[in-house]
């Protein structure tokens, strides 16, 4: 858990970008003492009257508290407040967890003078110890006054649990020849695996753009980025990913329609970011040692490819054989194998970067091993699949599997 | 791999039982240095004439050649031998794999003077480098020459890999009031999961009893036992289980039938070896220092009881908690929560042994830190799952995921 010695994963980016402000959001964050000692460990964000929102959450069948609460508010597609706290995920807690997300948008709805039913909530932390939300008290109301366009890293460090480095990005785009912004911040760091992590993420624009809109941006945008990134195969209760739109750049026209060829580029930078933001989660995994792409090919559809894609990135036995550095293609056969999908030993060609290693089930004539075990010392580790069988395919990222990893989960709590 | 020092898995039996010969079945096994030194690599069984066999094989869509040739001659439902290797799966080896197996079973066929047909073959280890059969040869024929109706411990010596004890065991069982016996050896130990796993495992009976009945009762009785343990999620290309009846034992009337009456305490002591047995492998998992049993009830049906069964033996966040003695019972929401199957948060009960620690959806008032903690210290822990919605119920078992596991398997080529 954040606090101990662990070192910043050496996955993390070399510099921290500049994340520009975005109109119509300000937000503080403040040490609530919810379960660390002596780190901000609450978030919290105002956002102008007429922000939209949409959001995408865990496939999980025992969702917490706070993933109900955003659920139901959604339907109105207007927010004015976000809480984030880390340490404790408000899962699990029975009747308790639900009065305590309650207490929780009341205390903000006050500090930010709008509806509870217009505050979003995200918990992140321990599952079921109940969360004590009168420790929001004061702490939301003077978060308020200080709110401010910035910084976003403070806001990405606060909602951090086993994060090693905070994630915080921006892209610009242009609709109808005007620029707007995209910020947005993400924290991992087990528990990922699509669908989706406890992984959160809030994504943060100017643009003009309708609640059903970005709703359909994001469910569209999350397939190839978020529902693609596994650490673990595990699949968190709180997985929350969110996107407001305030709808204060200048001179902006509205967008209210799914199909509004003006999206396009603003389509662009969103993907852009959402696969950025979730390829940060994976460099930060626990433990991890190596960045991993799982690229897969030739499958019947692209359905099967990303199972069977899945299945290589979940593999405990490939994540071992790349952290030892140790180009073991047998293991990615076995793991297509497993994968129940179509399969045909003789036609499958699998690669580690732009090396061949395996030619339609045999070890492929041009191998060369001294080639291969350099380039698994990288940092980066790209395994293709080329099941020879039709056009589907699919991309997934993941990271390594090492003793840091079992360290860490194997004393979370103490 | 065998041979480093990795020390005897906790786990093991603290004494190996005597297994006593089985009329109809003589061995030996042999040094071929099909990869390691100095060690028993070969295991060459000779059945007489007339034994029934049968078997149950990997799911993998990319099975090894030995499985093919397997598959293909259990058709004819006889077999007068057995070559078992370990230290290279001959698995992904092409072409090549194929002319190896029927090598081997043409020098086995030579020395069992019988026909190519009626040898079933398996062989383990690194996957996707081809097997030069012709280090068969002479020894098989040396084997032959040798052969004696024990030690059973032998054979299971010599079919091991990554395992830290051999595994060997029996059962008696009378059939219409005449004693038979049940002989048993298996191998693990990584790429443990159902259906099945890197498990080798090889049963035999001197009871007279048909093939398709033999299938009949293998096919059913590996459903609770050997597809129902996992050590680590993979499966590998290789998983064979087979079951032989040489029919030697004394004045016991042959079965024909599937229904036969007679065959209930047969039936009896094969599923409890077949249980032992894969009990043995997942307390030879690699690492392992806990054995798990995860009883899920109370689900809608027993298939779905299975895959949440199954989502929490998997979890590598479970079995790290496990390996941390930390009775993280949030990660065990989690993983009934990302099963897929039907789950109401707010009817789900969760125990460590008979300790209650949450009860329709939050922590059970009874709970206790202490008494809990306490019991995550054996070496054997049993979690309960129950569902609150059904009477759908399943049994598996797996072990704790270790920094072991990590090392044997991120240097497992090398």
């Amino acid at each position: 858990m954040a606090g101990k010695d662990v070192p910043v994963s050496p996955l993390a980016p070399k510099r921290q970008p500049k994340v520009p402000p975005i109109a119509g959001v300000r937000f503080a964050t403040a040490e609530a003492g919810i379960r660390y000692k002596g780190r901000q460990d609450v978030w919290f964000a105002l956002l102008d009257e007429g922000t939209q929102v949409a959001g995408v959450f865990t496939r999980s069948k025992c969702p917490s508290a706070p993933v109900d609460w955003c659920r139901e508010n959604l339907k109105q597609g207007s927010a004015r407040a976000v809480v984030v706290n880390s340490g404790n995920a408000n899962a699990f807690t029975g009747l308790k967890g639900r009065d305590s997300v309650k207490l929780t948008a009341e205390i903000a709805a006050k500090a930010a003078g709008c509806q509870p039913q217009e505050v979003f909530i995200a918990s992140t932390g321990v599952i079921g110890e109940p969360l004590d939300a009168t420790k929001f008290e004061g702490v939301l109301q003077d978060c308020a006054k200080r709110a401010a366009d910035g910084p976003w890293i403070d806001a990405a460090r606060a909602i951090m649990t086993t994060d090693t480095f905070p994630k915080a990005l921006s892209r610009k785009a242009k609709i109808d020849g005007k620029e707007v912004l995209i910020a947005g911040i993400a924290k991992g760091a087990g528990m990922i695996a699509p669908d989706m992590a406890t992984m959160l993420s809030f994504v943060f624009t100017d643009a003009p753009i309708a609640a059903p809109v970005l709703q359909a941006l994001l469910s569209k945008g999350v397939k190839g980025s978020f529902n693609a990134v596994t650490v673990d195969s595990d699949t968190s209760t709180s997985d929350t990913l969110m996107l407001f739109a305030t709808g204060k750049a200048r001179d902006v026209p509205a967008i209210t329609q799914i199909g509004d060829p003006r999206l396009s580029g603003f389509k662009r930078a969103l993907n852009s970011i959402l696969l950025e933001l979730a390829h940060l989660v994976c460099k930060d995994g626990e433990g991890a040692r190596k960045f991993v792409e799982v690229r897969v090919t030739g499958a019947m559809s692209s359905r099967s490819a990303k199972r069977v894609a899945l299945s290589i990135a979940n593999s405990p036995l490939v994540k071992t054989a790349i952290a030892g550095e140790d180009a073991n293609w047998g293991r990615v056969v076995m793991a297509v194998g497993k994968a129940g999908e179509p399969a045909d030993r003789d036609r499958l060609d699998i690669g580690f970067g732009d090396i061949l290693v395996a030619k339609q089930g045999a070890r492929a004539p041009s191998y060369d091993e001294a080639a291969v075990s350099d380039y698994m010392k990288g940092d980066t580790i790209v395994i293709t699949a080329d099941l020879g069988l039709g056009r589907g395919k699919s991309t997934v990222w993941t990271c390594d599997l090492t003793k840091a990893y079992v360290e860490i989960n194997g004393d979370y709590r103490s």
